[in-house]
């Protein structure tokens, strides 16, 4: 068979510029690090964008939507914050063919504009907590964009909640982080995460403590999944954002940030493609089945069609491939590109012995089937490699993760994958110290792989990785 | 009853503008014409976005995703387009803290980005038609800006298409028109539309025929409500789209492009709405149902959750107020302003009768209702209510519309509400002189009410109105 792609031994990321644009993925926008997510990616943005969405509103969330554009201001209430970002600001200065008395930014993160209106709409005690999210699009300037992975325009969710004491706010803040997110890459992404509290100096620009989820790609670099962020009263006292509580006191609130992005995309791609392109895990994929019609006889697409609908009656996403015009081996390649879990080739020699052709592309097994058994066959099949996928991942992560206990022997063991070091053999130096030879601290752990409150917690370990 | 809203009758803006604010839709944004969506207006788009899509889909569109940032060179391509745009834009001058070699316009909407890659993605007659959509926001700035009606960011879906002939471009520019948005709007919003093609004057930047709807508000307004384009080969020629055909033969190929926005909002608020607040459609309703806990003993409490477990098992969407800290009254105004479709009261008094109070927001009927046969009253409430708002609105327009014969009695027809005027008597001169008194040709139709294909034809009626 014809090599399409550049494969991943030789050249990690030619081969994922390979499967990006060869599975028609996504494009370079017209501006330098836009980007342009065609139909197949969109659909599985689609999908992760309701699963994703179901967890947030079974936390108590509610979905609202606040203006893109941010008087500049706004961002300048937070030093830190500012500082930050500015870097990477779209700046707008004329609008309906004026120069614009004050320069607006297109967010990059929206804190400051929901700081604002939530403080208004946090009067007492009962208005907490507040929990809200928006689906948007977002804007940071990127010096070295990667499709899906860094773009200068995205696409994300960005949760924003308000709470009445720092309890409830860092209780909040871990709950998104594992049974939003956590569960969500786990159970739907089918991508195992190490999740822990990232160092001072990886925190986002205005927490007091970031939590974020860590996956691990087929090349061993490290690819950061999510962040869930407390942000402590810094946006609330930016805003003003006081209620009254239970006493009759005026109390500064507390508030928690988390987002997740397009990039998990990219990270779909890394963590389970191979060779041969694209597999997507078949809880998540937008078609689960494609059923092909090898050679267009009557008896043959009326099968295939049956079939289609007796699929769909179980819930199967189905698709039938009745393209006869382009060549058989040409759709195979197509349907394993797009990492499609399943195909049932249809044909007249298979259809004679009552039997057809399924083809799993995560296994990569192939066998014929009785016609009558075939969406009992398809359906478990689903079910077995959803799991075969995590699990595989899993082994990935565990085989590249090496336990290091002197500070010396970090950087040979992280160029190679991910090295787990005792945090007090590292501490801030030895972090700003790796980071010149490409490494960071992608998070700290307790001893036992759980989450700390604090960087100061006795103990922890800090996961070393190169990074995306 | 102490009244919440300004009445429609003695001022309908302000009317508007308080069920805005008091059923807690919308509030402005920090920058002159943007919005903030809270939670209650953001779930209703929800809705709309997800039968609108699904519609589109059927429709063999694909979703994908295209930048929000527009090199000002692109939109300068289309002469009449730049023309049409320029007034409204906002202008990304600034990125990563460096002036731009060339600004960015923020997209106003995206024929041109579409156009761009579009061109590149036709090569050959077999990859059209070329469906695509996508929602996302877009930037127009806006020197009269109302909450939803007009703002200078507002959500949409705009579909682009590519197709190899005229007559395919317009039947696809129709089907739209037709099958998604008019059966979108009759069906889920309960909103009656006038379908008619645009005057020269009123038609899109840089289409060849604008087809539109228009819907006629409760003071006699008209909205328009969506457009659908066709945009001829202007865009196809700017963008060099051409394709193989199956001759061998290099073609221009034909674009469309339609959209529909928050602007849906504003006019389900203004079509249903009434001096009480919000009526949703209940297809529509995120909330079909609320049930009130009047006071919260054991037996009531008991006797409401089952009811919401069976409303939710019938299919149900149900909510559970028992905030009982709260008083009734303020309870049942606030389920009023919002539009629920329907109050199921649970209090102790009735429940010793094994009965509920059953109490419909659409006809305003309020009635005793045994605990056995709730659901099924439930059930068939629902239906009929959605099908009472329908035609409550269609009687509205219906008795608005007055039919003219004279051009000097337009204007006073007009005034009160929507003139039906032979368009031989008005013409593009007339239209100019309309203008002046704040009248619009709303759409062109034919006799019968049909959409015409051109300007052009014989015996077309206008339809003139004043507008939102």
């Amino acid at each position: 068979m014809q090599r399409v792609l550049a494969s991943q031994a030789d050249d990690f990321p030619a081969w994922y510029q390979d499967v990006v644009a060869k599975a028609e993925l996504a494009e370079n926008g017209p501006v330098r690090g836009t980007m342009v997510i065609r139909p197949t990616a969109y659909a599985i943005w689609e999908r992760m964008q309701s699963a994703m969405d179901q967890r947030i509103k079974d936390a108590g969330v509610d979905n609202a939507y606040f203006p893109m554009l941010i008087p500049e201001s706004y961002l300048r209430r937070e030093a830190e914050h500012v500082e930050g970002f500015s870097p990477e600001l779209a700046v707008v200065t004329a609008g309906g063919g004026k120069t614009l008395d004050e320069p607006l930014v297109v967010r990059p993160t929206s804190e400051t504009v929901f700081g604002q209106y939530m403080a208004k709409w946090t009067q007492s005690y009962r208005d907490l907590p507040l929990l809200l999210n928006q689906w948007a699009n977002v804007v940071r300037w990127e010096m070295r964009p990667r499709l899906f992975l860094r773009t200068s325009e995205f696409l994300w969710q960005e949760g924003h909640t308000a709470h009445a004491d720092q309890a409830d706010a860092r209780a909040f803040a871990r709950r998104i982080l594992h049974e939003v997110y956590e569960d969500f890459m786990t159970e739907v992404l089918a991508i195992p995460t190490v999740v822990g509290l990232k160092t001072g100096r990886e925190r986002f620009a205005g927490a007091t403590h970031t939590y974020c989820l860590e996956s691990c790609m087929r090349d061993g670099k490290a690819l950061q999944m999510g962040t869930s962020h407390e942000l402590g009263q810094n946006f609330a006292r930016a805003f003003d954002m006081n209620f009254l509580d239970a006493e009759g006191q005026r109390q500064l609130a507390w508030t928690t940030s988390w987002g997740t992005s397009t990039r998990m995309i990219g990270g779909l791609i890394m963590v389970h493609g191979d060779d041969r392109g694209l597999r997507l895990p078949p809880g998540l994929a937008p078609v689960q089945v494609q059923v092909v019609v090898v050679k267009a006889t009557d008896e043959v697409l009326a099968a295939a069609r049956r079939l289609v609908d007796d699929l769909r009656a179980a819930g199967v996403r189905c698709k039938l491939d009745d393209r006869t015009d382009v060549a058989f081996g040409r759709r195979a390649v197509d349907a394993e590109l797009r990492g499609i879990p399943v195909r049932l080739e249809v044909g007249p020699r298979d259809l004679a012995q009552d039997q057809v052709t399924l083809v799993r592309r995560i296994p990569g097994t192939k066998e014929q089937r009785p016609l009558g058994t075939v969406v009992a066959a398809v359906t478990e099949a689903l079910a077995e490699d959803q799991t075969l996928l995590f699990t595989e991942a899993k082994t990935l992560l565990d085989s590249r993760t090496v336990d290091v206990d002197s500070f010396a022997d970090v950087p040979a063991a992280a160029a190679q994958g991910w090295a787990r070091v005792p945090w007090d053999l590292v501490g801030p130096d030895g972090e700003k110290e790796l980071n010149g030879q490409a490494l960071t601290v992608r998070c700290l752990q307790r001893a036992d792989g759980s989450v700390p409150e604090s960087e100061s917690e006795d103990g922890l370990v800090a996961v070393v990785a190169r990074a995306y």
